[in-house]
């Protein structure tokens, strides 16, 4: 172990520092999560970690010490610092003094097979990065395996995405495409998409949603956009009353995935008590 | 018309930045709305609105400018400002260059009444006003008809909850009540009171809801305290998967919410269809 750090100005503790940019993380494939319960996620999933940060005198609970010393086992490098140097890397106040350097994963576009099954959800230039982590949060919830953010969406390794992930970030996989990608592997492999439109006719509520999809949802302002519409078999809407004409990003994601939840629920009750499909419909 | 103010040192000004404290607030019972949306959505439902500030020199859109003509045929007073003035108020980089200073409207208790089929969101200690907004909008989308808050619960007329509710904070009833104040009430009115809880038997798609009735959500750390889930006919919980063991808690109200929603509409579509819920039964 390294003497403790004391300085702010330490270049390892400026190039933390860094990572709060989406460019310097991207360039360096790397991004910085805080506080116990996110880094303890971490190390319980084996997460790929760079470079454990602690504050030993901040450090209270016998659970983060635990945590240290796990990864003192598992041969993580760790980074002793003050208090106050350690404030210098802080996203929050009153940090709980302890952080980890993680590295990026990305999963390619052939491992997401919604033909086999699999629920995903698709984003298309989602803004806000409490919305996105917020939608990985409510995906680990439904069992859905990752989420697929087509070009202009932020950054899941955004500290705030990470935050409202409550460590879903470490859980769903992360694909990152182009339109010109998706849209040549979309003609390739034929996957169930079905996307919502505020205008679509049919009520989300009164589709019957394929055993594996992609849900693919657009931005906050515009929607999904033509291009992406045109590829989905279905849209559905959600439908609204009062004075309100559209809902969160994140609130709408979570309305129709548990919609889709609740019918997967539905078919592997009926699969455990032996009915089949064919008998009920 | 007053001349326009350039300087943002102008004690109006000095007032109307002092809002964006809560403590302010409540002394002088208003709060600021910026951006176009809003201000028109304060105009059109006749809010009551203490003044508009408006920065003629920023103001580019017709429609911007037949909110501000409205308002001057409404008698609402107008302070003309210089850009900079204008944005020494601002809460967002290149605002707008409109924005009312409106008077908070808080509804009695008394005017709550699920018994006669209302639909209303009760939150116990709800921190982020981003989430409180978010809430509101989800509430409005669904046809309920207000927000209670009881004690300790963040501010609607945060300048982060009014944006965040799109509005819905013009239309959503509000009512602040205490502790002491809630129980008496419900002791006697009997409300139906169903809230949720990860550790409820109950799953809340499985749950026949009643037509009118209050949903009580707990705060985002804590969830509901046993003082409120004591009260409550139904405690409801949401299924999860996955490694995360809760959900946002604009996203759980939202999920719950339109399940209540859809139960409503099945119900109406049968009313209409001349099906009683006895034959269906």
């Amino acid at each position: 172990m390294d003497d403790l750090i004391t300085s702010p100005a330490n270049p390892r503790l400026k190039l933390i520092r860094r990572l709060r940019e989406r460019k310097v993380r991207e360039q360096h494939g790397l991004f910085y999560v805080e506080g116990i319960r996110l880094v303890a996620e971490a190390i319980q999933q084996d997460w790929p970690i760079e470079m454990l940060v602690v504050a030993p005198h901040r450090l209270s609970s016998a659970f983060a010490w635990q945590h240290v010393e796990q990864a003192r086992r598992k041969g993580i490098r760790i980074l002793e610092v003050s208090p106050q140097a350690f404030e210098s890397l802080a996203l929050k106040e009153n940090p709980q003094g302890i952080a980890v350097v993680a590295c990026q994963r990305w999963a390619p576009l052939s491992m997401v097979n919604p033909n086999a099954g699999e629920l995903w959800v698709a984003l298309e230039a989602i803004q806000d990065p409490g919305n996105l982590g917020t939608i990985l949060r409510t995906a680990e919830a439904v069992g859905a395996k990752g989420v697929i953010l087509l070009e202009h969406t932020t950054d899941p390794y955004d500290p705030v995405a990470v935050r409202a992930s409550m460590g879903a970030v470490f859980t769903q996989q992360l694909v990152r495409t182009t339109q010109d990608e998706f849209l040549h592997w979309c003609a390739q492999t034929h996957p169930p998409l079905i996307g919502t439109s505020d205008k679509a006719r049919q009520d989300y509520h009164e589709f019957s949603y394929p055993q594996g999809l992609i849900l693919m949802m657009g931005s906050e302002r515009e929607g999904l956009s033509p291009v992406y519409a045109a590829l989905c078999q279905t849209m559905v809407a959600i439908p609204m009353v009062g004075r309100v004409d559209s809902l969160n990003v994140a609130v709408a994601t979570a309305v129709v995935l548990y919609e889709i939840f609740n019918q997967r629920r539905r078919r592997e009750n009926r699969t455990r008590m032996g009915v089949s499909e064919e008998q009920l419909s």
